[in-house]
């Protein structure tokens, strides 16, 4: 594994092979920081992976780079390399067969999540400060949680995805990575547009019932500490009732929505090229393909009602908190079967915000059988810089270096 | 009792003595109808009595008319006359000892709610199409809820109280009743600016714990019908904790702030005229002369963190609903002390609106134990017409007259 720059790669976060690199400007509020990029942006001269073989010989060295990535690298950034990704994005472990999944540096007998693992691996590894993912259905939050660091999802659309393999567009979010808060902020300080309401303070803090009771409760129970020092920010937390139609529905709909995405961006390619893929993927997409179009439209109006309804809660500066993820990561050696039904005990949860678009940093406030777990601040679209001035108000609270 | 316009008074809803009359506009949105206005408005050329002859005795007749009645004049409604009040509003029963205690139309053996007892048992009896009332603490909302009419607490500010005796100045409202949904909607028309948000769509819809736990099992039950209109109109109610410092925080913290101000407002004449009040009033001036200051502010401390919290809730255009009074009015020979357990159950959840600024409008969906029981829709403030128009929708979806 070439290691041109000098970083190492202790975790098996980058993608295999020479190493894209590019020194940032020499000036900018993040001159002198590191960051990594999952290989699903394109870097100018460098292949896109997207994490499968097939689809990096299918496809072109890429010509330019992604405006996100100018963007870190003008404000002083320097690109460290790519990172590995889940096939195609379409993942919440972050197993990649063919490139090897990266360590849980906090949790070396358990998966990294995904689909973002190597940028969560990297950073969760001390390998850059910061690095680039991006989430359709949880790929930052869930690697974020697993592996113990801070996560951004942020609003949709606020941050550009020119340049950058598509997997759901309308679910389609970049995000990033970082190991204290401040620095989170400060990497959003460069790519997000301004707040919608900027002059908004935060709250009520609302506790969304669902979430918390599909958590584990030692997960619940290792979270308690924050919710208070939040509740202390915050003023008393609100118990509601978000998910009447259970979570369970918001899981099986939003798959649908996102799985006939999913095949509408990709399944040309998918049925063109005949790709191999890893165990799970391969199902996913074979599922896609055979969506049912009246099943993915009941997705799509479903998500417009939740959508509606989130974003009219929210409106007005109001913040959820919940687990993350309902457990620390998986073992490694958990069965297929396993797998599967942690992902949809977790997409149930990380579909609230990606239904209506909202932001949602995970921060890494505990641990629950000895490995990581994190707490989600979800806010209304247009409110992320709120939302990380609050994650770092935060970890400030609970005495965490920010 | 006079009863110069031919205008009944079989349930003793006006004023006694000469009626105060005024023919309305011979054209507009209100011509024909017929309305009565609490005695606590003025009227030129007669006597504002305020319930409490002390006060009529030491005020001069008034010289001139209330914009707000000048409003529903100049819409083509004529006055029909004065209503009792409980004396000075400060009340919820609808008792007041000197004038006679109107009776209530659907209920003769309960009291018929105040403080705006008259204008709600004038409606009721269908002595006329509507009357003005007030509210500061659920002087409208209560005695629609026991009289089974529809009525209104606008936002605060939203509708002129000059030319009207004050209890409370951060917390009075001006506040109408009607039999029929469009009415009350129709006289908002006249009364009401347009709404903040003109094009925003009431939801989602809310369920508050705390006022439906409040209430009894039976008054619960009953409004179930109702709510399930509700929510063929506004999707899913998601449940909602409230008032996690608890409903009678919630009274005891408003009653103090309340008060305070009504001792500002009218300490200085209850002082002076050391008037002559029934019972329970002259305990509550009392008190209200008595009040802490700590507590007091103790009281505007917490309004104000409620304020936020319920502003910032419903500013995307959330709806609450709940029961408007825990149950149905109290008999006639209720104890003093069941008649204050009843105010102080009431008035925790009456502050919620009263607290934070909010319409809330009462709606006669309901009987338990035989006598009516309404069901409150809560907005955010400035949306009274869209709050209007939902309950206009809801109370055709139920097949009530509209």
């Amino acid at each position: 594994m070439a290691e041109r720059d000098g970083t190492d790669d202790s975790v098996g976060a980058f993608v295999p092979g020479p190493r894209a690199t590019c020194a940032g400007a020499p000036e900018g509020p993040l001159a002198g920081l590191g960051f990594a990029v999952k290989d699903l942006y394109d870097i100018a001269g460098w292949p896109t992976g997207y994490g499968n073989p097939d689809w990096e010989r299918t496809h072109p060295v890429a010509a330019g780079t992604a405006p996100v990535v100018q963007m870190l690298l003008q404000a002083g950034a320097s690109l460290r390399g790519k990172t590995r990704t889940v096939e195609l994005a379409y993942g919440l472990t972050g197993e990649n067969v063919w490139q090897g999944t990266p360590l849980n540096p906090r949790a070396p007998d358990r998966f990294p999540g995904g689909s973002s693992c190597g940028s969560a691996a990297a950073v969760a590894a001390g390998l850059v400060d910061f690095a680039l993912g991006s989430d359709t259905g949880g790929s930052v939050r869930i690697p974020a949680s697993y592996c113990g660091v801070y996560g951004i999802r942020p609003s949709w659309g606020a941050v550009s995805l020119a340049g950058a393999c598509g997997l759901g567009p309308s679910f389609d979010t970049a995000g990033w990575f970082a190991a204290r808060a401040g620095l989170l902020a400060r990497v959003g300080a460069v790519l997000l547009p301004e707040d919608a309401a900027p002059g908004q303070h935060p709250g009520p803090l609302l506790k969304p019932e669902e979430p918390w009771v599909n958590a584990d409760p030692s997960t619940a129970l290792a979270l308690g500490e924050a919710m208070e020092a939040l509740q202390g920010l915050l003023g008393p937390a609100l118990s509601i009732g978000l998910a009447p139609e259970g979570l369970p529905a918001f899981y099986e709909h939003f798959r649908n929505a996102q799985a006939a995405e999913a095949w509408a961006t990709l399944g040309s390619w998918v049925a063109a090229t005949r790709p191999r893929f890893g165990p799970g993927v391969a199902e996913r997409f074979a599922a896609a393909r055979d969506m049912d179009p009246a099943r993915a439209a009941a997705g799509r109006d479903f998500r417009r009602q939740v959508a509606a309804r989130l974003r009219a809660l929210l409106a007005g500066g109001a913040v959820l908190a919940y687990p993350t993820s309902p457990a620390p990561a998986p073992r490694l050696e958990a069965s297929q079967a396993e797998q599967n039904a942690v992902r949809e005990r977790s997409m149930g949860v990380t579909a609230i915000a990606g239904f209506a678009g909202l932001c949602e940093v995970s921060l890494p406030v505990a641990e629950a059988a000895g490995a990581p777990v994190g707490l989600s601040l979800v806010a209304a679209p247009g409110r992320d810089r709120a939302l990380l001035a609050l994650a770092e108000r935060l970890a400030g609270a609970l005495g965490l270096p920010v």
